[in-house]
C-alpha cells in the first residue's frame, strides 16, 4: 500500500516546472479522462462526466430562467446546407468529418458531422417562422460536435467535444444584440459564481470573430500559467444567415422582413479552465458548487469499534443537510485516502477516529488551504456548509488576485514587448483597429488579441504597434 | 381565430380510422417533432425534447440508485474495432454510416458513427480492468446513435435517435445475469410507474436476440392498435466480447479470468410508446409524472377585471406546491386554448372566469376522462395534486385493461391463425423451440415472437405450429 501511495503522489509533475505535463498528469490521475484508440477523441470517465453533468444542470437552470427552450437537431449536415453561407463554410469546411457511405451504399451527397449547427437551425427556423408573433425563438441544444483538429489536448482541444449551442431569432437587430449580450452575461455569472473563475468580457476583433458573425463577444479567463482560455462566446449574426437561407417573417407593418440571429456556446473546455485555474501540485481543486463530491468522510483506524459506524452516521448527517458527502470505507490507508481525495479535488474532507469519537468531534481539512478545523459532531453539517461557502469564495478571490496581478499595461511598443518578455499574463494596450498591426503583433510576439473589453480605458492616444491614433483598448495574451 | 381552431382539430385523423396517420398527425400537431431535410433524421422540438429530458431525469435517478455511473465515449468507431466480435459486426455493419474523410483528407481507416457502443466499451474496459477488485464496472452513457434504416417513422424508427446504453463488466456469470435482469426490472418499473405503460417481461428467442448476445431480455408493450413495441432490452453477453477483445482480470485465486458483460438500452422510442398507448382523437395524453406541463391554467373572459390576476395567482399557488403549472394568457380564445392543451396532452387544465372568481372557485378538467371538478381556490393545489395522481393511476389501469383484453391464447394452429385473423393483439401459444416454426409463423401470419415471458403458463403440451412437444410459452404479435 505504501508503494501505491507514493506512486499516486510521485506521478504528478510540479505545476511550476512543466505546466503542460502537470495538466496531462492531473486529468488522468484524477480519473477525469482516458485516451481512446482514436486520435483526439477522449473518454470522459465518471469523475469527468459528473463535472459536465453539474455544469449542464447549473447552466441549464440559468438558461431556462431567461426563457431558453431545449431542442435536438440532427447530427449530420448535408454539404449543400453547410455551403449556403459563404463565410461560414470557409471557416468550417476544412475541419469537418464527412460521412460518405450509409446502409452499405455510397451517398449521393456528403454529410458532415456537425461542427456547429447554425445552418441546421436556419433550415429549421425557415419552416417555423412566419409572423412577428413567432418571434423571438430562443432554442438551445446539448450535444457533441466534431472538428478535425490537428493538435489535440483533453478538454482544451479535441476532435469531438460536448457543448451547448444556443440559436435564436429575433424581429429586430436590437433584440438580437440584447440576447447576444444577455447570454454572455449568463456565461460570465456562471463562471464567476459556480466555477469561481473571473473573466474579462469583451468583443473579438474582426480577425478573431466567428465565421459568419457580425460580432463575436467572448469571456476570457486567465489560467495559472498566465495564458488565456476563451471560455465562452456569443455571436450576433445580423440577418446574414437569414438572407442566405431566405428566412422571412411578416412584420406588424404587414411587410416581409429578415429576422436577426444569435448563437452562443460553451463546452467541456470549461473543465480544462477549472483545472488550470484552481489545481495545484496535489491535483485538482474543484469549486464546491460544481463538485460531484463536496465532502469525503475518511475514518481513521476504521477497524476500531464504532469508528466506521460513526463515520457512516456523520456522512448521513451531511447528506441530510443537502451536502454531497461520500464515505471512503475502502481498506486503503488513511494516507492513501487523503492523497486520493486531494488528487480528485474534493473540496473538503472530514476525518474521524477513535479519539475524535471519544471527544464527540471530527476534523475538517480544507482542500484549498489545508487548514484543519475541529468541530463537534452534532455541528458538523452546519460547519461543512459554511466551510464549503468559504472555499468557494476563497477560490474566486484567489483567481481574481491572480488575474489582477498578472495583467499589465503598455503604452508603447517597448513596454509592450518587454511585458511579454519579462512576464506571463495579459497586457492591455491601445490599438488602431488595423488588422495589419494584429498580424504583426502575432508574428513577432506570438500573442493574439483576446478581446476589446467592454470596460475600456484610455491608456494612450496611439496604437501600441504603429503609433497611429488608437481606437480601442485591447487585451493581448498567449492563448490555449 | 375561429378558422385556426377548426384547423387544429380537423387536422387529426381519427385513431380508429387510420392509426398510422393519426400517429403522424399527433407527433406534428402536438409540436413534438419537425421533419428535417435529411431522410430519417427528425428534429425534437421543445415539447418533444422536454419529454425526453423528463424521461432522462427519472430514469437516471433510478440508474444511480443501483450504482450506475455515467461516462461518455467517442461518437466514432474504427472499422477494425467494430469487426472484433463476429456476430456483432454481422448484425450492425449493414446499417452503419461511415466517415471516410476528415480535415480535408481521406482517412486511412473508415470510422462508423456508433450504432451502439459495445466495442468501444470493451476497448475502454481492457485498460481499466486488471483485478477482481476493479469489478463490477457499471457504466452508462446518454448519447445519440445512428442506424441507417430504410423505413423511418418519428420516434419509432429513425436514422438517428437519442438513447442511453449501459455497459457493465462482472467477475462472474451470476453477477452479470443478476445485473441484466435487475436493469430489465428498472425499465419495467419505470414504464409502469412513470409512463403508466404495463409491460410483459421475458426473454427473446435466439432468432430475435441482439447481435453478439447470449441472452436478450425485453419489455414488450401493447399499443392501442394491438401491436407490440419492444420498449427496452437488456443483454447478457457472457464472456464472448471479453474473449474477442482479450479482456482479463486477476481473480482472488490469482489466476487470469475473462469478465462477464451486459448491456441495456432504452431510447426516444418510449415517447412513441407513450403516444400510442395513451393518446386519443384529441391528441396526446401525457402521464402526469413525465408531463413537462402538468396543469394549464386557462382564464375565461380574461379581459374582465381581476381574471388574469386571479389566474396568475392560481398558477403561482400550484407552482408553490411543486406542480408544473403554466398560465396561458395569450390572446387566443378559451376554446382554442382548450384544443391546444388537449392536443399537447397536458393532463389537467383549470379554468377560471369572472363567475368562478366571484364564487372563490375554479374548475379542473381532466384530460383523460374530461371530467369536470369544481374546487375552492384555496384548495386548488391540493386538489390538483390528487387529480394528477388519479390520472396517473387511471392511465395505467386503462392500459392494463387494454393489454389484458387484447391478449389471447391459442392451443393449436387453428386457434392461432383465427386469433390473428379475427383480433388485434397478442397471442400466447406454446412453442417447440425450433427456429423453423418461428420462421413459418412469421411468413404465414406476419407476426413475430415478442418474447418468452418470465411468467410461463402451460397452455398445451405441443407446439402451436408443428405439433411436436412444446418447450416454452411464447407471446406472439405484430410489431413496430
Amino acid at each position: 500500500m505504501a508503494d501505491k501511495e507514493k506512486k499516486l503522489v510521485e506521478a504528478i509533475t510540479s505545476r511550476d516546472e512543466d505546466f503542460a505535463q502537470w495538466y496531462t498528469d492531473v486529468v488522468v490521475k484524477a480519473g477525469l479522462v482516458s485516451y481512446s484508440n482514436i486520435k483526439g477523441f477522449i473518454i470522459l470517465k465518471p469523475a469527468g462526466y459528473a463535472l459536465w453533468e453539474n455544469i449542464q444542470r447549473l447552466l441549464d437552470q440559468r438558461f431556462k430562467a431567461t426563457g431558453v427552450e431545449n431542442v435536438y437537431l440532427p447530427l449530420l449536415i448535408p454539404e449543400s446546407l453547410l455551403q449556403k453561407e459563404k463565410d461560414h463554410v470557409e471557416g468550417f469546411a476544412p475541419e469537418v468529418a464527412w460521412v460518405t457511405q450509409g446502409g452499405g451504399e455510397e451517398l449521393t451527397e456528403r454529410y458532415c458531422v456537425r461542427p456547429t449547427s447554425e445552418t441546421l437551425f436556419c433550415d429549421f427556423y425557415k419552416n417555423e417562422i412566419h409572423s412577428y408573433k413567432d418571434l423571438p425563438m430562443v432554442y438551445n441544444q446539448w450535444c457533441s460536435v466534431v472538428r478535425w483538429e490537428k493538435e489535440t489536448r483533453p478538454f482544451l482541444r479535441s476532435r469531438e467535444f460536448l457543448w451547448q449551442e444556443g440559436h435564436t431569432m429575433h424581429a429586430t437587430r436590437e433584440d438580437a444584440e440584447k440576447r447576444t449580450q444577455q447570454m454572455l452575461d449568463v456565461y460570465a455569472q456562471f463562471l464567476e459564481e459556480d466555477l469561481a473563475i473571473p473573466v474579462i468580457k469583451g468583443r473579438k476583433t474582426d480577425k478573431e470573430k466567428f465565421a459568419g458573425a457580425e460580432a463575436t463577444y467572448t469571456i476570457e479567463a486567465m489560467m495559472h500559467d498566465g495564458r488565456a482560455l476563451q471560455s465562452g462566446t456569443s455571436h450576433h449574426f445580423g440577418d446574414g444567415f437569414a438572407r442566405a437561407f431566405d428566412i422571412t417573417f411578416t412584420g406588424q407593418d404587414n411587410k416581409q422582413h429578415y429576422p436577426f440571429q444569435t448563437s452562443w456556446g460553451l463546452s467541456t473546455r470549461l473543465i480544462g479552465a477549472m483545472i488550470m485555474v484552481h489545481g495545484d501540485d496535489s491535483g485538482l481543486v474543484v469549486p464546491p458548487r460544481i463538485a460531484p463530491v463536496q465532502v469525503m468522510v475518511i475514518p481513521i483506524q476504521q477497524k476500531k469499534e464504532g469508528v466506521l459506524e460513526a463515520a457512516d452516521r456523520l456522512c448521513l448527517s451531511l447528506k441530510a443537510a443537502g451536502i454531497a458527502a461520500r464515505l471512503d470505507d475502502s481498506d486503503k490507508s488513511p494516507g492513501f485516502k487523503f492523497s486520493e481525495q486531494e488528487m480528485r479535488g474534493v473540496p473538503l474532507r472530514v476525518e474521524i477516529g477513535p479519539k475524535d469519537l471519544e471527544a464527540g468531534k471530527c476534523v475538517f481539512v480544507r482542500r484549498d488551504t489545508r487548514e484543519k478545523v475541529e468541530c463537534a459532531l452534532n455541528e458538523a453539517p452546519e460547519k461543512a456548509g459554511m466551510l464549503l461557502e468559504d472555499i468557494q469564495t476563497a477560490l474566486l478571490a484567489s483567481a481574481r488576485e491572480h488575474l489582477r496581478t498578472c495583467t499589465f499595461t503598455a503604452k508603447n511598443w517597448e513596454e509592450f514587448t518587454e511585458a511579454f518578455r519579462e512576464t506571463r499574463g495579459f497586457v492591455k494596450a491601445m490599438w488602431c483597429g488595423d488588422v495589419a498591426c494584429e498580424e504583426k503583433i502575432k508574428e513577432e510576439l506570438s500573442v493574439t488579441s483576446r478581446c476589446m473589453p467592454f470596460e475600456q480605458e484610455q491608456l494612450a492616444e496611439t496604437c501600441v504597434c504603429c503609433g497611429r491614433p488608437a481606437k480601442k483598448m485591447v487585451v493581448w495574451g498567449r492563448s490555449y
